[in-house]
């Protein structure tokens, strides 16, 4: 008889991972929230941080349930009541890896894909509805397609089943490693959607509506880049040579997205931008994420560059086609998943740890169908669900806020805050006034909407 | 006989959450450095980044001796000088877990409580001062408490004593799993004695003294969050399954304790704010730590929304009492601290790891009043210590900085520098000039305190 | 026969390790980025993301065989073919720790030091030149020093030599733990190179040059010491008493030399600087790199001391002898460098886990002049190879931007943005408008560079 033991490196590695993937949202929230102007900034990073807040409850509460419970038929939807409340999960049974950590594990999973979608409709969406849509969408859309990918069937030896899992993990045997159709493909077409619902932003296409804030930009993508080495090598569950093999990949392909990305600006543009780079990275990282454990490291590298030139062209679609997808949801995240998860279906190698063959390594066609069966199931399935919540959202209780409140930004009017207050800087600022620089603070540290010290003296 | 072995999972786990927890404090400098207004937050960010450079020192020399020396009598205190200097620590004993990464990983514990004290007085404290103050307060007060909570009593198979501990873990038996005594309700107590002790700020109550960057402190926020997996999950000393639990207790408290915090807002002041919302995530952390072991995933629910609406509450007490905690450290870590201290005699289950039953799960009044006693005692031994060390300071070598220096922002007098200097950004800022918009970097940027470029050419 | 398994703890803590040192070159581009001008930190920041994408690719490509293919002779070089594409290291060998987490940690090291030489050159570079710089250093300097000092020949156990490593590792026998020679010396020669090839910027003595984000170098400096963490202890290779050793060193070295640095500002300028702690900070994490695993906490907190005073002092040097490196790549990586390498000669002891004996514990002068000679061995090759791969650069595609880019800032013209757009804020900077602060948003939102929404309704 076996002494079932904990392995306590790979529940290291899965701990790690966990929390190296819930780094992600706030990264995000840097990486969308550096985009947008800066009345609208913390609009923006709010809905990732309520996504963040509210999905860490509901997974506990029912969410890994629907995911991971025992399949209800079709592999389609597990069991919302066999881990209500995460019931009779905290016990130490001596698995190698405890339940519990792939429970944490996969809480981040869920809750960046539900703040992924935000990026579509900036500078415009009411907060309160927002969290409606993202415990609606959640629900019934996510939970269901984290179960179809990542739930796999659990067989004894004699092939009895102990667990039956999702269809696409089991029936279909799409390769999606770490999420391009559960994350990427689900959260970018609900982008799409929800763009399409809520409308274009006044002034959308005539107005700049620059980056307020390109540093954070760059440091939103660089914490996403590092977490995601969780999210993708983490998902091996092991730490072991796939995770390695995985690891590597998910630097090499980002690292080839992004120069694939800055040869298009710079041919096209003339310039090599850092929104270029920093998007770049993203669109490297979406694509690698469901084939990093199929390729090898040239074929990342491949993947990785046409991910970037792709998507680098896919984000003007939107212009052409007149929807705001205001941070390129679609563009980087639909665009670069459906990539990443049907390029399994070239570029998978045998040597690779998901020891699959694609197309162009003497796999023929059969991986391929399944890769853009998978692929186009969720992408569908999440479109019109999305479509349907925003619209009911839309029509009910509001979805977009006031014409004025767009006008004013969204910051001051739903949150009743300012991002930035620089008017007590004293000497730093000093250059913005238009008399000359005196040599203490000036008086005009007085002016702007807050009471100053010198109010209180002769007060 | 046992060839003692390293266990290489467990021992890359609290490498690993050591290093998060060294992120913490950094993470902390942006959360209240963000807080504060423009012309102070590099003495607000000043403040952490010197209790972390101090700490790391002097608990190397002398800390880590009295906390895990051997106890010198009444579980009071370490042998400050069995580990002088971590002599003999450094050999490879075969132990478990090497004792220098449970050094390291007690270190920056250490390092994050005394910066935390800092958020009580914001722009108006002596950097000099303060770090004195740190090197005494560490000395006297974290320390010796560190040994009272943190260092478990070790005895061998027979019953004898091979290292004696301190008081609150092994006398009363408090569950304090990661240091809600010993850190939230140590610091937030120190903070309150500071903050009676140096006095109101100048408009404090009048002036807004509005956040100056609120990204920052959302960035801030989520360090933390990301940073207090190490912390919480990491206290297990184990990469098993009580540190899965520990983790997914610790995000799901969290959340629940925002959107409690936030529910607040939105019925009282009909507005989510992001202040709330990183506000609120703080809370949750700092309440979930003592008991993250002790309850059931549904228990850190409960006790996260409480308190988040508790901390929403308390944090306007100030006003009414009359103190100026800036940031909010007894608000939120006092009482947070002994909310979720106390708690544990009413949540805890035998089922989580810690196995002790609360009032309501049929464990009657026994944790409870050990709760109650262990979180009072720190109270009550910090605020007056604090008090004490403060009051001499400030009445020698003062720990207040002038009225001058206070209204001009500390940054320029205490530390020479101004955070911010926008000034020679070109094109970008140009809306700030009065007059149209040039093609070209206008002349004005000429004005401020630099000299120019064209001055360079003309002299 | 022994059956050959994974070490999940070790590969847990490289893979993490490795994450960690990955979010080092953004936090570089942070601590960088804001210690430039406004109007120069996107190309600033770029040169870091920049470096990260083109060494990603390239290592794979043949970085890696350069550097840990078996030596073609001498220990010059590893032999470039050998694993050219990563060709056959993604097979699951069974050993302890799998090559490809190790092909991944040492990838992080490559990029990292690229980034690192950017800071010589702030404000005046040429983006594409810059990246064909990187391409070029990386080959002919980086990759084969790496092999010098991190490719370790093995043997079986008959003696016989199963691969062939570099010279400083195994013919000189120079303690480098984790790239005090091939990390930062080299990059601090490249840098003085680079520095004296581009030449001085316009103004430099004369215009101020303040750091334009205080905040953002200091985020940048304690994301580069989280990261450290994976540098140094991940350099043990596996997870137990060497790098929990080396964690603790890595930590109070640190301290001790931000100390130190903050210490010679306090009695030079009366003030202690925020820009002071980061560098000290960053000062002692070069100093402790080489040397992490032969001192003892105490050694580690002398040579942290000192390095901290040296770098303090080393950074005025530029201006006595009128070299602009801008950031301090000589003054920090350069000097700590070298003193860190060197003060292995002095303070390493047999306690600790690299069991080498300096001068001062008893190890005469053999350890010393090995220490010696890898230093200088690589500052020649270093800085004579840069020299001259720059002059051709400047000569043939020129590497300094035009008189006109670096008067406006680079980032527009290099790159066609500006790091900051704060005209949209609405209320946060109004009192920076002349007139008085109206309570709805003003009308000089209009104002500026981009169209306003108003311009929308009017047209």
């Amino acid at each position: 008889m076996t002494v079932l033991e904990v392995n306590s490196g790979d529940t290291a590695w899965i701990l790690t991972s966990a929390a190296l993937v819930l780094l992600m949202t706030p990264g995000l929230a840097l990486f969308y929230g550096g985009m947008v102007r800066a009345k609208t900034v913390l609009n923006m990073m709010m809905m990732s941080f309520g996504a963040l807040c509210l999905i860490a409850v509901t997974w506990v509460l029912y969410g890994y349930s629907i995911a991971f419970g025992n399949d209800v038929g079709g592999g389609l939807l597990g069991n919302p009541f066999e881990y209500l409340g995460l019931h009779g999960l905290m016990a130490d049974t001596g698995d190698s890896l405890p339940v519990m950590a792939f429970v944490g594990f996969q809480a981040v999973f869920a809750i960046i894909t539900v703040a992924l979608i935000s990026g579509a409709i900036a500078d415009r969406a009411k907060f309160g509805t927002w969290m409606i849509f993202a415990l609606i969408w959640s629900t019934i859309v996510y939970f269901p397609v984290a179960h179809w990918v990542f739930d796999f069937t659990v067989t004894d030896d004699a092939g009895k089943v102990l667990h039956a899992g999702g269809w696409i993990a089991n029936s279909l045997k799409a390769v999606d490693f770490a999420g391009g159709t559960a994350v990427h493909i689900n959260a970018g077409a609900a982008g799409l959607a929800l763009a399409l619902v809520l409308g274009k932003r006044i002034g959308w296409r005539r107005d700049p509506m620059r980056p307020h804030n390109l540093p954070l930009v760059m440091l939103g993508a660089g914490l996403l880049w590092f977490g995601w080495f969780g999210f993708n090598a983490g998902s091996a569950l092991q730490a072991g040579n796939s995770a390695a093999v995985v690891w590597v990949n998910t630097l090499t392909a980002t690292g080839a997205a992004a120069l694939g990305w800055l040869l298009v600006e710079r041919i096209r543009d003339k310039h090599a931008t850092s929104l270029g780079a920093a998007s770049g990275v993203v669109a490297g990282l979406v694509a690698i994420t469901p084939s990093c454990s199929a390729v090898s490291p040239i074929g990342a590298i491949l993947l990785g560059a046409i991910a970037g030139v792709l998507c680098a062209l896919a984000v003007g679609l939107k212009y052409k086609l007149g929807f705001d997808d205001s941070l390129d949801v679609v563009g980087v995240h639909l665009v670069g998943g459906l990539w990443g998860t049907i390029a399994v279906g070239f570029f998978a190698t045998k040597a690779a740890p998901a020891q699959v063959a694609g197309l162009f390594y003497g796999g023929g066609f059969d991986q391929l169908w399944r890769q853009v069966v998978g692929a186009v199931s969720v992408l569908v399935f999440s479109f019109v669900l999305t479509y349907v919540i925003a619209t009911i959202l839309n029509k009910t209780i509001g979805f977009r806020v006031s014409e004025d409140t767009e006008r004013s930004g969204v910051d001051e009017i739903e949150h009743a805050e300012s991002a930035y207050d620089l008017a007590n800087l004293g000497g730093g600022l000093r250059a913005f006034s238009t008399g000359p620089a005196p040599s203490r603070p000036p008086e005009d540290d007085n002016s702007g909407s807050s009471k100053s010290h010198d109010q209180e003296v002769t007060a």
